[in-house]
């Protein structure tokens, strides 16, 4: 552990973002889809509680697939196959596909703030995206976004763990103590970060999901509201 | 391009591993599955040049599902729905989706020498794996290869490209005429490594297959028969 108290005065040299519901909108794509779902596999049978099946078969398969749109489309073919006891046709199962394919070819939408604040960050700090799930997927987003001229790198990680951030930060050169990662889930963006030193920045993608408040520096961490606060936020590690 | 004359020379610090059919069997595992899926669709109709049409449903994916397996068993399900006019059943595709979870949980078969190999370069170089594919299946492949512990590091590239080789070795502060790339494909191993100034060592998985053979430095890389001839040739390039 470099370990370095959380609001001490080490200057940050480099600033982690998440992607998906940091940058830009991703949840809802998810979200819209799980209910088309739903109304594909009500029509053939009376079946409850889709979305609670479909989610324990993505747990399952997240162990063998890994995050991402690939392996959710297999977990919604294997759930919609399992609810109908077979009776799925396979027009249906070619349709769940070409959702897969829909949801690889959504546009970006940033959500507010970030394509400003994002090249003005980059102006004081290296800025590197950090995010989790498919390789190819991630990369493209990131290309779409019209960000990766304010970026200094961009990282897909298989699992937000510490011991992955670990590497990456080892791997580009930067102490932990000079380093704020920023996203919306404590879980994968914050915590792991603040284990090994590092500083971390939550913005809840929607505060109405957020299962967690803190305000101000005493988990830790910090808590804005939106985007466009990241530069005064940064800026209170560095007093 | 950095620009340095074949065979001339500069000291070689690091060395990138290509993974699947360079480190480790691949290609077996997919032919396996694929001869069992022309058996499945078979037993839904006279259907005829299955891989032919499984290929071409392939290519058209990989521009929007990337490499690797699940893009593979979206293709398979695709293809089966295609060729039996949808009468493929549900059971057939959860069978095709199992195969996907078979193949990842293959174990690890490293090719004659690797093992010995790897670790001897890596008392000499800094040995960085640098893949294509699933990020999640790639890092839990080499996790599960025990050469780990040998390692500098490792890379899942989207693509193996002259832009993406560039941007891994800025990042890891490697200067491209100190790197020497290894792999079995020469497109993606060999090609785009000699165009941003490094070297190469092409290792054929299986000279049957293999479509190009060069000697020599001739076309400014080197060809070697088997993974434990790797140090003798890297000697080369430093003599």
């Amino acid at each position: 552990m470099t370990g370095s108290a959380p609001g001490s005065a080490a200057a940050i040299t480099t600033v982690g973002l998440d992607a998906d519901d940091t940058l830009w909108h991703c949840e809802p794509h998810f979200k819209l889809i799980e209910a088309r779902f739903a109304d594909l596999v009500a029509a053939h049978g009376d079946v409850d509680e889709v979305n609670e099946h479909l989610l324990a078969v993505e747990r399952h398969n997240l162990e063998v697939f890994g995050y991402g749109v690939k392996g959710f489309v297999l977990s919604m073919i294997e759930t919609a196959i399992q609810l109908t006891d077979g009776a799925v046709p396979a027009d249906d199962i070619a349709t769940i596909i070409d959702w897969g394919r829909e949801m690889f070819a959504h546009p970006i939408e940033l959500l507010p703030g970030v394509a400003e604040t994002v090249g003005r960050l980059a102006r004081s700090y290296d800025v590197v995206v950090m995010t989790k799930g498919d390789l190819f997927h991630q990369e493209s987003k990131v290309a779409a976004s019209g960000l990766a001229e304010h970026l200094t790198g961009v990282e897909v990680f298989a699992e937000k763990d510490p011991a992955t951030y670990r590497r990456v930060l080892d791997r580009r050169g930067i102490a932990a103590h000079s380093f704020v990662m920023v996203g919306n889930s404590v879980a994968s963006d914050i915590l792991p970060v603040l284990e090994i030193g590092g500083r971390g920045i939550h913005i809840p993608y929607d505060t109405s999901w957020a299962l967690d408040h803190v305000e101000g520096h005493g988990d830790g961490y910090v808590e804005i509201e939106r985007f466009d606060l990241l530069p005064g936020a940064l800026a209170t590690f560095a007093a």
